[in-house]
């Protein structure tokens, strides 16, 4: 496409860098001039670009500059009809959609794994969450698929709903028949929002799966720190619809986003636009082969674990080794003890994520493979619950209005079955709840967090082996 | 202070950079290995330190590493009881001041002339704010003082109200005796919540004003951007009270900020505090020095504007010129056309702000200031509105409940007198609202609105010159 080869707000600020303004603005460290020597070294490049609103350099929460031109170029790579850079990460966009279509009371379809910035727009717009439970497959050894026929059995029952809220592709890259939902739910003429955080490079095309704006969703948000080269924390809205107004998703932009957007991360938004958009069937071919050599190797290092095939459903930037024997969580560590951090670990699973060009020597993962493998042999084999199925109701939901207005208590675990969570457990990574807040305890959900934890599964609740948060009086 | 001379965060991610570790996770960017070209060389030194949660670099929202030791040093050196990294600005400390303290139907007491975040999380929460309006000060010719008195009638008038809400100093850096309006909030029983977004440095004491924390606040949100040397959208806030729990604004900070917080943002704070914490005597005079350089070239170099003095309320780090003929607007433009960029302009004034260092060359300085009154002899005059007294009531209340669930329409200023806004109008900088969204429009606003927006004043409203968004049927 044409102009694509441009990255209008990143050159903008190169421009002011060269003319040396003076700055009797913030912020305080002035261009860079100062900052402590410590950190001065590593940090002076981008200080340079790290500006603020002044003229020239636009606004983007009231976009008609630079930043408009380079969200237009977003907008017509990704073929929206809007496109927005977000700086408060997929977070912010999935907060914005749901208060967007939702307000207090109103009810909302969403995936029962569903990623928590969802269950905290929510919560914050007082609204009712009907859940929908993905289906387990068999063939992945997860809960990965949603099917069209579950959403049509919610909204058969909900017909109220103000929209549907999927997660595509789930946490390692697995895709189903999104545009049949679409289809399901664009018959009930409410909106289709899809968190593709995990999907940005869907619009690089084949043999990547069909990105949800393709499949018809309405609004969309992109990670595209997770996929693509920006800068952490940066992330895409699309807009392609006429069931949401766009100065509805603004305002919620707005109010949930800083008043100082940081231009490095915005500048990094523009660039990783940019790279897609200059992506050839050259760099592919690299890329496949790459990721071949990857999956080979890792397959010929070792007898304790099997990478798993791909399908025409997969993203194949996501390497999924399955444990043969001990846990996911035990490979993760071998790994990192030489030094390769891993992107997830479960307890059957260890998730690799790959990035869009090579980089890292394959003859060198093979000495470290080597070492991972010895280390495995060495090493006592914690307890498994392997391939265990956790029966999710299909349909069900929960009332979350007034959670703030409720008093709550800690309490430890063997206390709180029959209790209501008044905070979520969440296992992170994937930040995908296993107790909602507002779900009744029951005796199966302290088994499972107890044998994770003892897993050695990551939680963002405090003292998670002892006890949890629950609400007083009921 | 022992240990401060350390930035435990920084160093941690500077460690995993010598480390050469295999990234086989998010981001995609792997470390800078995989970037576009184009910007490549000025991010990759950040690009290595932009991680994520891996093993060693702990968990903003449950840190108990490298990151909550970072923290701690912060919680040190400001003398609070928790302190937290922010990465959405003050934008989002403000947003969880509001929501940690009221919720539905509630009533907060707030600053007429507050952020607009401020707002933002009242709209948030339901809540029902109580604006207390500053007095004009003919000394300053502005809005810039809240006096105790305004606060206990307030307090009489609203007994209900949850907490109260300041901004200290003003964004021309003015405070007032904040410690006996603490001792009035406090004699009530509710908390006092500051955002004190420009007056990180009044840390480093003298000659700096008193800092909000030390005049009694409970919660206190501080932009390090702004006035310290960290990265633009980082931002501390403090707590030190019995009367807000830590777990309530834990849960609302991890609500609202990215769950993939940048680590260059973060370790810019960490950097930030070690910068404060290493300020000596030396480098006081040093600064002191410099501003009053900055001042008097200013002030020898046109009889245009007069350099404001200062006093005892007054943050020296803030340079105000008053405009002897035409407007700021003006003047500001003048400057700009030299490549010098103000903080800030309004009619009567242009704000500029210094760094914590000597950042320019002063010669430098006269040579354009010499152009700027050159420019300004050859420039048509504006009309002005300088000095004008806007009556703010003293103290009044909005519902601001269920806004979100009210229609709007756009309609054109001619029609909009007797309508309620639907979107709040304000110039930015400094962000404070003309005219707040759920407000009477009046005649008066629309002249006043006009009349800046003839000026030059930007907004963050489309189409501000030609009307604005209403609630319908009202």
């Amino acid at each position: 496409m044409k102009n694509q080869q441009y990255a209008p707000l990143y050159e903008a600020l190169m421009r002011r860098k060269q003319q040396s303004p003076v700055s009797f603005h913030v912020p305080g460290h002035k261009d860079g001039h100062v900052f402590p020597r410590k950190g001065a070294d590593t940090f002076r490049s981008v200080l340079e670009l790290d500006a603020t609103e002044i003229t020239g350099l636009d606004d983007l929460h009231s976009p008609e500059g630079v930043i408009q031109e380079a969200q237009n170029l977003a907008r017509d790579f990704f073929g929206s009809e809007r496109s927005y850079f977000l700086i408060n990460g997929s977070t912010v966009g999935n907060l914005a959609m749901v208060l967007a279509v939702c307000g207090r009371g109103d009810t909302i379809i969403v995936q029962r794994n569903c990623h928590k910035s969802v269950l905290n727009g929510i919560e914050l717009a007082g609204a009712k969450p009907v859940f929908v439970a993905p289906q387990f497959e068999k063939e992945t050894n997860r809960y990965s698929r949603i099917e069209a026929d579950t959403i049509v059995e919610a909204l058969r029952q909900y017909p109220e709903a103000k929209g549907v809220l999927l997660t595509y592709p789930d946490y390692f890259g697995r895709t189903y028949p999104l545009d049949e939902i679409a289809e399901v739910v664009h018959d009930q003429g409410i909106p289709l929002l899809v968190d593709e955080a995990h999907g940005v490079h869907f619009h690089l095309g084949k043999p990547f799966p069909m990105p949800a704006l393709e499949a018809g969703a309405d609004i969309v948000v992109q990670s595209a720190h997770k996929m693509a080269p920006s800068m952490t924390m940066t992330s895409f809205l699309h807009m392609k619809t006429s069931l949401v107004e766009e100065t509805t998703i603004s305002h919620y932009l707005q109010m949930l986003q800083s008043s100082s957007p940081s231009y490095p991360l915005m500048a990094s938004l523009d660039l990783a636009r940019y790279y897609l958009s200059q992506w050839t069937e050259e760099d592919r071919d690299q890329l496949l082969s790459f990721i071949e050599d990857v999956r080979s190797t890792f397959q010929r290092a070792s007898s304790k674990w099997t990478v798993m095939p791909l399908s025409q459903w997969d993203d194949p930037l996501k390497v999924i080794l399955e444990v043969n024997e001990g846990t996911g969580f035990d490979l993760a560590e071998a790994l990192e003890a030489e030094n390769m951090n891993p992107e997830l670990a479960t307890s059957d699973h260890v998730l690799l994520t790959i990035g869009l060009a090579p980089s890292l020597d394959v003859r060198m993962l093979e000495e470290l493979l080597r070492e991972v493998d010895c280390q495995l042999k060495n090493k006592p084999k914690r307890a498994t619950m392997r391939g265990e199925q956790r029966p999710f109701p299909k349909v069900h939901t929960l009332a979350m209005e007034d959670f703030n207005q409720k008093q709550s208590e800690w309490v430890a675990w063997e206390k709180a079955t029959g209790r209501v969570a008044a905070e979520p457990v969440i296992p992170y990574p994937p930040g995908i709840a296993l107790l909602m807040k507002g779900e009744w305890i029951s005796r199966d959900h302290i088994d499972w967090i107890d044998s994770l934890a003892g897993q050695g599964a990551r939680f963002q609740n405090r003292k998670i082996k002892e006890g949890i948060r629950v609400f007083k009086g009921e």
